[in-house]
């Protein structure tokens, strides 16, 4: 059987758009000789679709485009994920589905069983969960239909879920088991997936089809790969990452070809890769060209003009130099030198005048007050105006380039620093932010030395570094990526060999700055624990919050 | 039998604050000769403690709090709700339990079974719904123990659920049920709640003794009202709404006592005593006192300061006036006229010689270009920086002054009027706004008449009105609350009667201001659907985004 695997980057709500999108990859997979395509999870509506799904007409316009699919399905077999309503009064209103269209018509409909409602995922809050399990023949081969996280349960052993779908379909005795997937990426996840796929073929001794999504959804990346798992638990066919691809193969001759070989890709080359396709993503679904971003000679501003002129072409990014009388000569000259580099525009906008202008009107109620913090405060929120009023003015999204570790501990000024439409590396802890840039400067040295060097600094005020208010980054980090990403509580840090009072103190700032975070700007995630939409926090809580 | 009924307002995380209220809840119940002493819902860690839950140094704090409940559960039983560990591998790691103490042990955990996972609830993301149904025997009384919605699948018709707890319960022949809730509030939910207890006492002829939580927790808002229903579905006894209460009742003589009226209460009334506490517990909970309030002589900001005078006092509010070259003469003159009512201190502080050097140093890159949205941003991001400047320097947190109408089209600058700490009135529509100026007006006349009477503007250009770029608020508040509220479609709108052009716009207004709401201020919730984490939507999506 010829199998087309359809990895494409389907737009959340435009049916239209996604339905003409998965005709053309008809077209193209009958082209390849195949006799069925499949698609990925959601491919109808996109996802995740989020509260669109209590839409009751936005349901009705899936219905459509399966409808219109079927009728495409016509000489090949079509395999799709969308919404199905439930029929049943008992239960919530929807099911997670993959339907199989042949004929014209929709032969079978299989649910999802295994909802994941952790982390970024909210499935439970829309869709029942599958009961029945059961193959679909198709031209001799009984096919398991499964959704995502239904071949996640390998062995019952995932302490989430209390069915496992695969044990419960071997009874029908499928030759293969097919899984439409929309996996969001983590720098992680593709070893993690392939593991799974490994373990499900060691276990079932079945070849596995596996389709997931390709494309970014604001936050969220899906990063394709795509493959084809012998039943020998090896792999046969493996899809471009971060790209749509549609492929066809020969599933019986592939599982007595020689496997692949697995090509081991840098932690740090897929976030990279990740972020690009993020920021390719969020403009161009929002039909959107332009970006400007605020250079402060640092290392995170450069960073993120270097992703951005990648992403979106130099041509199209405008960076705005915004010195202040504390800003550094090297600051000013590191950022030329980056937009250079770049090749992008710049603008330099100085803030002194509108500073002082701003304490002349606030001269009365400052009278007498030392500089501190809410001095520090206006001058970034003068740089936040000033590039708003650039994106307002000529239409460029303003790019955030706050990192992980400033959103942690709140170092960064709400309404200021914090600013833009999308925050590209503020999932990427600052130690991470220098790997990547060392990464980029890898094949072509845009990013400045000196910028590499350099103590960082908010340059708010004389000779400030970040180190005056913040332990080294290196140690930061390490006591951030415990507690964020993998839950450790005081004690357990300090038993680690952190000191007390550096724990304590950095829990206190994650904790309290809670209330930044909620007004921060998307994310793209990167990593198993983003800031977001992931990370669902109480802002008056008092947990670890005093000292 | 005598049970205590325990209203308390728990802090989030506060394990040692909520566990010295409840001992103190405990030597009262006590001094009442209370048998029983029933706390709400996850009483020692807060509701909703969300992804603390996933912090095991969180559930070790709550383990903790239910063992020193325990040991003061002497000559009394206690009923207290905690997160619980699930002993087994599969299934999530928690529950959501109520334990029973006595005599200085945990005598009795019992699971809640419903798990709301809509809206803003999340609770399938930590817990496994309880599967087993037992009872208490206290006292000889057969208690049913339940948690919040376990009660709310009345007739197992809530499509929610396929699980209807008192059915399981019944046959072991309760004499009463204990409920345990954490209830958010909304303008219709007291009815809801009456109508729920009423119809849970017909169907199962017995007596429901109904603990609510009662505070706020940031956007959350819990209004108390606990109650006793007897088994006729008439009300036997009622707690106050928005306090904390702890009351003793006799249980066997209440139910022979004539029943009780059922207050009502408009809902105007409910709404303004709930933004009330929300502006109350959410100073409180941070241990914070005061606050600050930019006064365009608006509506908006009228109602906002005059509900932060009445929540923490006129001493620790500070208005701002922060008029422009487009200020009208009354807007000054109103807000003036207003803080003399209210009693508060103001500041004036113009803007136009910040405006003016914001300009001049963006003289070049704005060269030629004619004033428009641009330049109404700046002026609302300089009032935004001045009055975060207030707040930094002086500590007082700024209140944001943002209704419900203009989150949802977007009629606002993002960091600009769009900042704040907490949103006050940004579940409030429009037209609601107005009725709760008036209904605050009737009892203190601190609102003046000229601001309820004038059309709205923003007055970011010379005789600007809200009008001139969105449709009347009578108009606009119902198309927005059939889309917000009912996730009314477009084609059913216009069956409703409005008009098609109209009802697109609206629809895309709303899609398409995704991005601004994501970087909103946490918003005190008051209705159904609440803009924050009740409402999730994707922001590069496009549905219903286009013209």
């Amino acid at each position: 059987m010829r199998i087309a695997l359809a990895q494409l980057n389907v737009h959340i709500g435009n049916f239209e758009g996604n339905v003409n999108k998965m005709l053309a990859a008809i077209a193209t997979a009958k082209s390849q000789n195949a006799d069925l395509i499949c698609f990925s999870e959601l491919a109808t509506c996109g996802y995740p679709p989020r509260d669109f799904l209590e839409f009751p007409d936005f349901i009705a316009r899936a219905d459509q485009a399966v409808q219109t699919l079927a009728k495409a399905a016509d000489g090949i077999a079509v395999v799709v994920g969308s919404p199905s309503v439930n029929p049943d009064a008992e239960g919530k209103d929807l099911y997670n589905s993959a339907f199989f269209l042949e004929n014209g018509t929709i032969r079978q409909v299989t649910h999802k069983a295994l909802l994941p409602t952790y982390d970024i995922f909210d499935e439970y809050r829309y869709f029942e969960p599958g009961r029945q399990f059961s193959v679909v023949e198709y031209k001799g081969k009984r096919i398991a239909l499964t959704i995502c996280e239904d071949i996640w349960n390998i062995h019952n052993e995932n302490p989430l879920y209390t069915v496992c779908p695969l044990d419960e379909l071997m009874p029908a005795k499928p030759d293969l088991v097919l899984n439409l997937s929309a996996s969001p990426f983590d720098t992680g996840h593709a070893k993690r997936r392939l593991d799974i796929l490994k373990a499900n073929a060691d276990r079932y001794n079945i070849p596995l089809v596996y389709v997931n999504h390709c494309g970014a959804q604001t936050e969220l990346i899906f990063d394709g790969g795509s493959m084809i798992m012998g039943s020998d638990g090896q792999l046969r066919a493996q899809l471009p990452f971060f790209k749509e691809h549609i492929e066809t193969y020969d599933i019986d001759r592939l599982v007595i070809e020689p496997p692949l070989e697995v090509v081991q890709i840098e932690d740090i080359h897929r976030m990279h890769d990740a972020l690009i396709l993020g920021i390719k993503d969020y403009f161009g679904k929002l039909g959107l060209k332009n970006a400007v971003v605020g250079l402060s000679g640092g290392i995170d501003s450069a960073v993120v003009a270097a992703l951005a002129a990648e992403a979106l072409g130099a041509k199209n990014i405008r960076g705005v130099l915004l010195p202040s009388q504390f800003s550094s000569d090297h600051s000013v000259n590191d950022a030329r030198e980056l937009a250079y580099n770049l090749g992008i525009q710049f603008d330099i906008l100085p803030i002194e005048p509108i500073y002082d202008s701003v304490m002349n009107v606030l001269k009365a109620q400052f009278w007498g007050q030392q500089f501190g913090l809410a001095e520090e405060n206006i001058q970034a929120r003068i740089r936040g105006l000033l590039l708003m009023a650039m994106s307002n003015k000529f239409g460029p999204i303003l790019l955030n380039t706050t990192n992980k570790s400033e959103m942690a501990v709140g170092y960064g000024t709400l309404y200021g620093d914090m600013c833009g439409g999308l925050s590209v590396i503020g999932d990427v802890y600052k130690t991470d932010v220098y790997r990547l840039a060392t990464f980029m400067n890898s094949s072509k040295a845009a990013i400045p030395t000196h910028i590499l060097t350099k103590p960082p600094s908010a340059e708010l005020r004389p000779n400030q570094k970040d180190t005056d208010s913040l332990p080294d980054y290196e140690v930061l980090d390490k006591i951030l990526y415990q507690y964020i990403e993998n839950r450790t509580g005081p004690d357990e840090l300090i038993h680690l060999g952190f000191e007390k009072e550096l724990v304590e103190k950095v829990l206190r700032l994650v904790n309290t700055n809670e209330f930044k975070r909620y007004q921060a700007a998307p994310v793209l995630r990167v990593s198993q624990k983003a800031f977001g939409m992931g990370r669902r926090m109480p802002i008056v809580g008092k947990y670890l919050s005093s000292s």
